[in-house]
């Protein structure tokens, strides 16, 4: 098992280091590889702190494939989930017109070991550590999604509401968040775009941990910029306004290779 | 007139650059300084591009101070705006549990020269620059709140949509965003917390720009994580779950100088 931040600079290692950093982060990991600021990683993210929460410590948390089984009000140790996802996304393009857009592919997300195993209390830190999504729509033709490598994509599961008695609802649905960042390759237009203020994954209706096979994620967002990977500080080139999703269930090894060998 | 980083660092020079970046902030602000990292400015915002969008020219632009003359559906010349504003937040605190606190204060707001004077084709490109609010409740004591000078706060007021025909319509309330990243100091409690998500400070139905004596803002949010600034990577020790806000009208000199006396 490699680093989250490592795996993601080997996998993707140019386009996307502009982005949210505009030249100073490729400067400033430039100068951390020299071993001039910051320590051992590369990464833009741990030089210039852009993470949108904290980090899940991946060591020791187990690699999670299909078959799993995931029991309702239960929570499990920590792991590294490798589930199906699939959203519809909404875009306004100022001079194009507004496109909906149906997603389908994975994410990896790393799940830290819980506060408690107690459903209602339990606490649980998350991290997108891969996501690849592909699309296509008429007008824009093939669309791409992946995880911007530039910021960390963090996020939680919350203790359930203690009731009015103080006492905690032992089968009670949980919320979830996921502050995540991601850059949509719009292929036919030559145009890659990134968001720079979290688009956020939320579910308050959850009874699994992970919440598979549940549709009814949304993003809580409001004409959300969305900005050219080729000219980061320029005013935003497209918004998305909408986004819906569902985690589906846990994929085979060789279904994420499948998924992640499409390029 | 003092640009807005500058003036924010030399204003509050030592708590806030440890937020958002961490060490690795006043690492790569310091050797901005020695000319290493970067160029002239020491904030670390320019140099690892924390900017929530993009960055208002600020040369030339008019102080405006009351009084002044707001026009419904009148797009006016770029300016910075000293404002007045409240807001009512509603924090929870694990452990402590949920607090409403009523905030007064100001704004000063640059809004950068119009794409066009037309109410409904115009868009404004807007930055926070300085952010003064004060509050009290009787279990958390006094806070105040302040701009976080690492982050650039940005923000837009839209066209509004074109009709079914194509046609604009000429009185129709605009939209406007602001990303907005702030500084909650919580005195009694010796706490100061801050966001790295942004609070997004929206309104759907604004009639005059700015949108003066106009009370229906509010955030779009759904517990947004505040963190320590004395532990920027640790977990949330606080939570945002709601805020509405209003601007008011236009301060005079004294009163801005009055509020930024206030400490």
């Amino acid at each position: 098992m490699r680093e989250h931040g490592k795996a993601s600079d080997s996998e993707l290692p140019t386009v996307s280091r502009r982005g949210f950093l505009g030249g100073a982060g490729a400067l400033a990991g430039g100068l951390a590889a020299t071993g001039l600021v910051g320590g051992a990683s590369p990464a833009g993210a741990e030089v210039c702190g852009l993470e949108w929460g904290p980090r899940v410590d991946l060591t020791g948390l187990k690699e999670n494939f299909a078959p799993q089984e995931v029991k309702q009000f239960t929570i499990p140790a920590g792991g590294i989930d490798h589930l199906g996802l699939h959203s519809t996304d909404v875009f306004t393009i100022p001079g194009m017109g507004e496109f909906s857009v149906d997603f389908s592919g994975y994410f990896r997300v790393a799940r830290a070991h819980p506060s408690t195993f107690d459903w209602a209390a339990a606490e649980v830190r998350v991290n997108i550590v891969d996501l690849r999504l592909f699309g296509r729509n008429e007008a824009l033709g093939e669309i791409a999604v992946r995880l911007n490598p530039d910021i960390l994509s963090s996020g939680q599961i919350f203790a359930t509401k203690p009731r009015e008695d103080g006492n905690s609802v032992a089968e009670e649905p949980k919320a979830c968040r996921i502050a995540t960042a991601a850059v949509f390759e719009l292929r036919k237009l030559g145009l890659s775009v990134f968001n720079k203020e979290p688009i956020l994954l939320m579910n308050e209706h959850i009874t699994r941990v992970p919440p598979v096979d549940d549709p009814s994620g949304h993003a809580l967002l409001f004409r959300l910029p969305l900005y050219n990977l080729q000219d980061p500080k320029g005013e935003p080139v497209a918004y998305l306004t909408s986004l819906r999703y569902g985690a589906d269930h846990y994929l085979t090894e060789g279904e994420v290779r499948t998924i992640k060998e499409r390029s």
